[in-house]
């Protein structure tokens, strides 16, 4: 078998919270603020405009004073199952920064009523991948699962 | 003044056709294929999804037999007015190659009944700019308008 996402990275989890719920805590900026960087940064000014090029804008806060601000557009939203978004293009379709990933992230019910959560980073090359593995992609996504997972039980 | 789109190479005209016609034109494969490349280079087997994230595939053909096939998708569409795509992604919004530009077609009425056409092509970066210039951006596009132009007057 030939893989032909090789340049994809794969987070897959069973979430135990209700899909409406995950689906919030990833498109309301108040509740995406709280889990959306693992802690002890944080996720401030979030901007989410949720329609195909609209704007997905964060600010990723870290405990040394850090700031790192994050612009990109959605290019896919199907209400409470997929999200897919880019960091490619700013809103108006312009060609921004140097682009590093398309993200999708696809929700699904489980039979015992928890969420098979896919979350997908997919590079334009093999470089760029192994740079995001190298940052830490697996603990970084995995870790927010996490918060995301305590913070939509809670709703 | 600071130019805020450096890395845009653009071609403006006023096209001695009607603005319907023009986008025709550009939004239906049989029409796109008689126009799209530069004589003697030809398209064929175009293939136009009209929607956000619907394909946009073209093979251009060279009088020597050479063979291009251009695959991307469209981005924005507001109907007789605006056409943007870009080669970054394939249908299912997944990246692909290494990005080269997305474009824009913006289509105004002029008071005398002509349409003004600006065709816009935007980079990355400054180097992917330069790559296309030295191409023959403005002598490429320009004779395709040219070959636009006159079909859209036969409509």
């Amino acid at each position: 078998m030939t893989d032909e996402t090789p340049n994809d990275l794969v987070l897959e989890r069973v979430l135990n919270a209700p899909r409406a719920a995950i689906w919030r805590c990833w498109t309301e900026p108040a509740l995406l603020e709280q889990w959306f960087c693992p802690k002890p940064w944080s996720v401030s000014d979030a901007r989410i405009d949720l329609r195909p090029g609209g704007e997905f804008f964060t600010v990723m806060n870290g405990p040394g004073g850090e700031r790192f601000e994050n612009i990109g557009v959605f290019l896919d939203i199907v209400p409470g199952e997929k999200l897919v978004f880019t960091d490619a293009f700013v809103p108006g379709w312009r060609p921004n920064g140097k682009p590093f990933m398309a993200a999708s992230v696809i929700l699904s019910d489980t039979d015992d009523g928890r969420t098979d959560y896919v979350a997908r980073a997919m590079h334009w090359n093999a470089e760029t991948k192994a740079e995001h593995e190298a940052m830490g992609f697996h603990q970084g996504w995995g870790a927010a699962a996490d918060q995301l997972e305590a913070l939509a039980k809670t709703l």
